[in-house]
């Protein structure tokens, strides 16, 4: 059985329809995976986002590894039985975490030693190592572990961390198992696109399931992201799956489609509703702004979401201004049906060969 | 159609199976109603609510009229329609939060003045506002405003208040507009039984639509408790309905029950669910303990909930210790399936006329 399955291309563009088979059931591309850090797509029951019709979702090997330990959730049989979800799962490498902590890691050609947020210990994160925890958790998709480059960086230092990351994606590669699992390898090389290029050939030569392009969304201009995806995601392997880490806005998200992308992951969607800042058909919401006090609509009158449905404004407004904890689930449950929804009509654009239509009409909404 | 009828009484004690009729629904008593504070069950969707069979939840007067204000929620058509609950709602007085602020109230005969803990705005609360609170609200049941006596107090103190809330709630009588909302009169009189029959003659007299027992539960032991409901919830009209405000545990309930009590409001499930504490048949479960790390069990083995169908009492824990917002959801949603599951229990036993039965069960697993 292929992991990936082309089904259809958009002539007018380098988007494509395909499916992504696990043993945690299938996937149609593209998609939008939410984030479930510590094992929970935070303040969702996995009701709800079986509800959502949510077919993948991301765990963190950086917090599933400090807490409450890989070899605990090995042990209960998975990441996926330990939070009873049974449809696919994909984990990162732990790297970004790592990385994002710039003061508390230090990296040599082993690997990264680290402190924990929590309290302080000291990890070493190594290639072998992130293989290592990515298999006790048993997600389907893991992670090749890579340096992240931050931004800006030298073409100097982009090159020796893109050497790296290929070096160490080689020993990911030869630690990795074959089973039910597959793994992913991770494009760097910056902003610079000889960089990125010298990246994609040494990864791709590696051999992986799919390939991923990772630090992207790391502070440029948005114009210089849909740039180089558009640029290099046609490079990638045709028939293997192709993953824009990190990413994004809806139209960060339809530049990656169209661009020939199938799989993004964001906490976006779920950050911003804690945050009261919720996605719609008519562009953002900021919930607790006045107007909504007394405001009786639905959050989107075009959404068919059961917040929608059951909920006003101004019973949202309320939750958060209260500090209510519904009120992060509400929201949370809409932005993710908006941004689920989204992927739906970019499935059904591209079907009908006109995802550029649909890129219209968010770019009206959006006006990035 | 009244408001309430007795179906069935246990020959073998006080208690009794009724139904209580609101323009919300049915309700069979003895009856538990979840506290929904500021328009919502803690961190408890709506549609989990109905999962739940939850028929009648309480609303905190005192909290809705600082925020987000009783005008503004009649304007919007009600608490019903605000927060999205088209079954029963009871609303207290605001009384008791009022006065449990001890250092921000000063009591007069026209009412009681606060400050509120938002911002310390200056309010009053006087019987006829706090109907009129209720009825922009349109809660099913309101409560008259009583003077609550703290715990311990003097003959002369609690006589002084037990007359204060007497001419309250006759105030509170004729301030009340008739329509589909019923009003209850709340019965105070400390621990002192003299003063406890006074109280009770006095309120029943004016005549409600119903009687609650308050003034239990703020610190006294419980067995006085016990003594005192068992003593005077018999003397309350036969054919209204009875209602022991803000108790308890589940042996206060089932020992409420036997007194001849019909309905209930607590906290404690949904508080202690937030804090990790959990209400199983083999008594109660700290979560954070850490011999459940690895623990692959239900939380409840002889629990039907979806929680304890699905999730381990390892992942609760994870969930609970990594603070993950899912943890406050299905802890509450796991005791409120607890608490209303008891109630079932409760109501079969007496329709078994064995009532007795089932509370030497609890006594066994709680051991109070």
């Amino acid at each position: 059985m292929d992991h990936f399955s082309l089904t259809q291309n958009d002539p007018t563009c380098n988007a494509r329809l395909g499916i992504l088979r696990t043993s945690h059931g299938s996937v149609e591309t593209p998609v939008f995976m939410p984030v479930g850090t510590a094992a929970s797509v935070k303040a969702m029951p996995q009701d709800f986002l079986r509800e959502l019709q949510v077919r993948i979702l991301l765990g963190n090997t950086y917090h599933l590894y400090l807490r409450p330990g890989h070899e605990i959730i090995g042990t209960l049989g998975g990441l996926h039985r330990f939070m009873s979800w049974d449809r696919a799962i994909l984990t990162d490498s732990g790297g970004f975490q790592v990385f994002s902590h710039q003061k508390l890691r230090r990296i040599t050609e082993e690997g990264v030693q680290f402190r924990s947020h929590l309290d302080g210990s000291s990890h070493w994160l190594t290639p072998e190592k992130a293989v290592e925890i990515q298999q006790a958790l048993g997600s389907d998709i893991a992670m090749a572990l890579d340096d992240c480059t931050p931004y800006p960086c030298t073409p100097e230092m982009t090159r020796t961390s893109l050497l790296r990351t290929s070096r160490w994606a080689r020993r990911c590669r030869q630690a990795f198992v074959p089973g039910m699992q597959r793994q992913y390898g991770i494009i760097q090389g910056g902003m610079h696109k000889e960089l990125r290029q010298e990246s994609l050939n040494r990864t791709v030569e590696i051999g992986f399931d799919g390939y991923a392009l990772g630090g992207f969304s790391v502070g440029e201009p948005k114009q210089l992201m849909w740039e180089l995806v558009a640029e290099f995601a046609p490079r990638l392997p045709q028939h293997q799956p192709r993953y824009l880490m990190g990413v994004g806005t809806p139209l960060d998200i339809i530049n990656g489609v169209t661009s020939g992308i199938d799989m993004f992951d964001c906490v976006l969607p779920t950050r911003n509703a804690r945050n009261g800042c919720l996605f719609t058909s008519q562009g953002r919401i900021v919930i607790k702004n006045s107007r909504y006090l007394r405001d009786e609509g639905p959050l989107d009158p075009n959404c068919g979401c059961k917040v929608c449905k059951s909920y006003s404004r101004a019973y949202l407004r309320h939750l958060f201004m209260s500090g209510e904890m519904l009120s992060a689930v509400l929201n949370t449950y809409h932005n993710l049906y908006y941004y689920l929804d989204i992927m739906a009509k970019i499935r059904q654009f591209i079907q009908l060969k006109n995802l550029a239509g649909l890129r219209e009409q968010l770019i009206q909404v959006y006006e990035e």
